[in-house]
């Protein structure tokens, strides 16, 4: 060993041992005759001293040291003149008596600090070098932290760890696949799970009862926001349960990593219908660290000789608590906001409540005092507050005024990042309606049991039909969704017959799933987490890259190691495929 | 929940528990007005008991229920008139009240008991059926639980496990990799890994310090024998450490494992050196369960006028305690087993030492007593004892022997499943020869440090140079190895020039490596242990296959989903590739 101590771990108790640190160079600083050198490793930082008067050639050595240099040094550990009590091993120093260059280090390209002046791109090319801030190492700390503390939860609930295969088969349905080539079988190609779905079902048909996996899954989506091609799933199943078991499994298991690494006791995650969340919010997946609930007005304001109100489907607003002194930039900003090509919006209609009392809208014109106070109950407004109200389609405005709240939670600061608020969303729909294909969908897999009360509707209003569907949001984002499975052959052969499979189709891509379920299925259900997402809401982070080790961008390229890359006419020729560029 | 208890959970404490349970039919049978049906799940087996006198009509259904149907069942804990003390549950049975079929079931193609009729093709079709046979399912428990205990240790030592990526870049040295058409960048590829090297080796130069992870890894290989395309590596890699360090950290590993899956308590991993494995075992993973070490004999046999000794290179040859009363079949077998074009060898020589004391050779014409009495003092002989002596070139005569004294280690019962020898095998040559390529070759991978003090012998021997690397072998498998590594760039690029890249090359393909070491890499060293070896270790099994869940076959196939397959014309397209078959 390299060392006795690493540099995170001496103290004042330590006063007179002799010891062996290595690390790295993070600074160093010369006072009359002494230099000081700050050594870093991943546990801390020591400083160490070189006096001139006790060995002026290895004091000028120290003074040669560069930032990022690895050395080794030997010493006596004293007491700090100087103490910095902000670090573990501020009260000592070393007392140098000998110095080891291990490695040199060029000029880094960016600031080793946790604030560097490297941009993205430059931090991304030696991303070994940005892995060494604090901040950025600090993060995948953290994401071994959770997922030691998820299997020890799952372990002890009876989950067994399975690894389901990597080199699997290609299935149109859902996103695209990335394929290998396999030489063995020329021709033909293996796919990368987006999930490991179908396998766990199977290891539900197996008697497993309880499965689990952390495990690498891929999608050759446009990286579009915040994706990466390849990503981490927290993938479960259990045997012989109903909705009811698998939340409060789950729950469970967010409670443990919320109390064991954030120090965070939550109290209970609520529940809330599909249905609510869309009336409520707008969103299957609202931010319920604030309120702010949509109110719908339609028997409000209708029939005042308002067109736009009159006119539309919907008219529904928010109760934006204190903020009727908003100025008219303000307001003109909110409503540049909802007009953006993203949101689409036409329009924004306000009222205020007044901190004297009144009450005044941006449609005084067709609404009377009287009529505005019948709004400022339906919103329970206070003086103060500022109500923002949008019309149009149903599901349109809703999306649209969703945008605003989250716009006004922000504006407001109401999402705090140390504030937690998760929720479940059950009783999703099975199907969902695509105008490009002009068919149903599965909202979301075509493995998902719809109520068995619904079944019904399946051949007269698909669009209805329910689901034992969930997921888990937390801070307006879902960590993770699932749903119970169908283990019956002809329900499930019913679920491909209404996505439009063929019955070779069906039997074609997944006939091995549904001739499992003639053989002893027992009912289950499942749920997997976005581990990735999971651990950069734990990091308080907005994106997941910076739980990654090894990101790719945009373009899905590693521009670290200059992946992906051509490769040798060779391997081609032995895989027996040919580029067509 | 679809039940209260499992079927594995229920004893004599729990008498007069009104209870649910779910499960398979394992088996039923009548007795007079009765039915008693076995239903099992992954915890057990519990007795059901259908009377009858008390409802006649769930009777009758009870006796329809086939094996493996799915069943649900409340009922009451009675003590069982006839006890089977065998299995946990065995003094209880469930006085069935009332009776659900969950799933029915078709008879399956073979019968899921612990000793199966199925072949292995059958069984591997219906995989998710096999699994539920208990030796099976056992296996991937094991597994499990080795992965839980490989966790902890490691997390407890500091470890961090970092996800690398699995969409990497593909190099030529090595074997042959899988790769991944790119869409996004059209005429490019990815590689699947073959194992982590280069991001555990980033991550010590990021400061991470010690890293690990379970990891599947990727090799595009032909799939003689017991090779998977996909495998699990328990990956891992240290800073600042010297190989010392490695060996105890890891040996650390071994015997935690054994301890806490197996009960077993190992002494002490001993240490050979590959010279003296090679010189005493013939092989660089000597099974150490046996002694039965060779004796080299040129200074014994040479010059008596027996042609096949003195023209040999080596003549060497073991003994075979206790087996001097081998027939003259027997020791034509043996023979027959070294001709064997695998093995490849002329001939064996044999002397007897019979329990009357006499010595008996098969080339009593060119050796005396007198002389045989030599070889007995070399072999250490005692009466009823065989020595087995061949004759060659030094390289392939110990290979040849090493085969022979497996084989009689086998024959002599001397490889018990259930003794356990592992051993460390250090200083291993940096380089190999390859006839095929007419070049040296890194024994381990380009990455590995050669000692020191034998770098200088790179130039002038290069076959001569040790490396600080090591394996870990138990009981001739070897489960894993690693080495101390480069941590200097131009050390590396020597490396790679003695590899015979040139610059140009090491630069394209390894660049990224390089320039990190120039940024401050510290001293570092790893391991990598194969999990799927390892676990079929401790299972006491000869194949992986059956500690992976979902193996491929000799082709690379998954005869149960049926992949890899071909895929559409829209994918080949979208991937910018055609298949040239």
């Amino acid at each position: 060993m390299h060392r006795t101590h690493t540099c995170g771990e001496l103290s004042i108790a330590d006063l007179g041992k002799e010891v062996i640190l290595a690390g790295w160079v993070q600074k160093s600083r010369d006072l009359g005759g002494m230099t000081f050198i700050d050594v870093r490793d991943r546990y801390g930082i020591t400083q160490l001293t070189f006096n001139a008067d006790d060995n002026d050639a290895m004091r000028a050595q120290a003074r040669e040291l560069g930032r990022e240099f690895v050395i080794k040094v030997s010493g006596t550990v004293i007491e700090r003149s100087s103490k910095n009590l902000k670090i573990p091993t501020g009260e000592v120093e070393i007392k140098v008596s000998s110095l080891e260059i291990l490695n040199a280090a060029k000029l880094p390209p960016f600031l080793i600090e946790d604030e560097t002046d490297g941009g993205d791109d430059l931090r991304m090319k030696y991303r070994y070098l940005d892995l060494r801030r604090n901040p950025v190492r600090n993060n995948l700390v953290l994401r071994h932290k959770m997922a030691q503390e998820v299997r020890k939860y799952l372990d002890g609930m009876e989950f067994i760890e399975v690894e389901t295969p990597v080199l699997i088969k290609s299935t149109p349905e859902g996103a695209r696949d990335f394929v290998v080539p396999s030489r063995m079988n020329p021709g033909e190609f293996y796919a990368l799970p987006q999930s490991p779905q179908t396998f766990k079902q199977l290891l539900m048909v197996s008697g497993f009862d309880r499965y689990f996996q952390i495990v690498k899954c891929f999608r050759d989506e446009d990286l579009r926001a915040d994706r990466q091609p390849e990503f981490t799933q927290i993938d479960c199943e259990m045997a012989f349960i109903e909705q009811e078991d698998i939340l409060n499994v789950f729950e469970g298991l967010i409670r443990t990593l919320f109390k064991n690494v954030k120090g965070v006791d939550l109290v209970e995650v609520p529940r809330m219908t599909y249905a609510d969340a869309m009336r409520l919010y707008g969103s299957d997946k609202p931010d319920t660290r604030f309120g702010m609930q949509f109110v719908e007005l339609n028997d409000v304001v209708k029939g005042k000789g308002f067109p736009i109100f009159d006119n539309a489907e919907l008219v529904v607003g928010i109760n934006a608590k204190g903020a009727a002194e908003y100025t008219r930039k303000q307001l003109d900003e909110l409503t540049d906001f909802i007009k953006r090509p993203q949101i689409g919006a036409t329009g924004l209609i306000y009222m205020r409540h007044n901190t004297d009392g009144s009450l005044k809208s941006s449609v005084d014109k067709f609404y009377s005092e009287d009529e505005l106070k019948k709004w400022s109950a339906a919103f329970s407004t206070e003086p103060g507050d500022l109500v923002l109200i949008m019309a149009g389609g149903t599901d349109k405005v809703r999306k649209q005024l969703n945008e605003l709240r989250l716009e006004m939670g922000t504006r407001l600061g109401l999402r705090d990042k140390n504030t937690f608020a998760p929720l479940w969303v059950i009783d999703f729909p099975l199907l969902e309606w695509d105008e490009d294909t002009q068919r149903f969908h599965a909202m979301h897999h075509p493995f998902t049991s719809p109520k068995p009360e619904d079944i019904a509707l399946l051949d007269t209003n698909p669009g209805e039909v329910r689901a034992n569907a969930y997921d888990m949001v937390v801070n307006g984002i879902e960590i993770g969704g699932g749903s119970i499975r169908i283990h019956d052959r002809t329900l499930q052969a019913l679920m491909f017959k209404h996505l439009g499979f063929s019955k070779e189709e069906a039997q074609k891509q997944f006939g091995f799933l549904m001739d499992a379920f003639e053989f002893g299925a027992p009912p289950h259900g499942g749920i997997a987490f976005g581990f990735d997402r999971l651990c950069s809401i734990f990091a308080g982070l907005d994106s997941i890259r910076d739980v990654i080790a090894f990101p790719k961008n945009n373009s899905g390229r590693d521009v670290m190691i200059d992946s992906p890359s051509t490769i040798a006419d060779e391997q081609l020729a032995e895989l027996k495929i040919r580029t067509t560029i």
